[in-house]
């Protein structure tokens, strides 16, 4: 067993091409040898995004704090604290912080994501 | 992609022997068809707890709200809001809320845990 402060896990930019802004913990993952899935934190800044992107894994999501919209293909849903979201395998998706706070949300992802490819997207326009 | 506030989702009491005071909502569950995994959010009542239990799958754990102790086997250790927790396969644990305010997490189970089996275990003497 492992009991870890979130705050402690060591927070580094996504320097993902299309991240703006954004930053990630992984509070568990390859190196607690996590048997299937993975538990990452991420935090956008406001005026920041993820990139528009899609992958043949899902992302399970709940949202800690802030309120921002994530985009499915090139329509938006508002997202806010407690806010829970399955993304489906290969849905084109962004997640956006609108507001002035930091938008905070874990994201899990199965082990496969480690060896699948992720497909960047042009933006689709002016927000 | 799903986007759904988790206070609406149906929360039910927790009926496995040895639980007192749990409630648990199926964030993403088989009712989503979710790939890998399923994400839970657990509320234990002051002085509730979960069954003292072992499984030969992995918990993920996040801690949302309150205070705690997490055994893990005799040995407590406290968790509080931000905590992450990995139980890893057959590991003997179990969560008491020893605070006078609820105790939220989620709880993150690999969809191997529907076929699994859960073994209960007595009470390890008085807290």
């Amino acid at each position: 067993m492992e009991v870890t402060p979130s705050h402690s896990v060591d927070q580094n930019p996504v320097d993902m091409p299309g991240s703006k802004g954004c930053h990630v913990r992984w509070l568990i993952g390859k190196s607690q040898e996590a048997p299937h899935f993975a538990m990452r934190e991420f935090q956008v800044d406001p005026g920041g995004h993820t990139p528009r992107h899609h992958h043949p894994y899902e992302h399970e999501v709940y949202v800690l704090q802030g309120e921002g919209i994530i985009y499915e293909g090139d329509t938006p849903h508002p997202i806010q604290s407690g806010d829970v979201i399955l993304v489906r395998p290969d849905e084109v998706h962004q997640f956006r912080n609108v507001s002035e706070k930091p938008l905070r949300f874990l994201c899990l992802v199965p082990n496969s994501a480690y060896e699948l490819p992720v497909t960047m997207l042009p933006e689709c326009g002016p927000r």
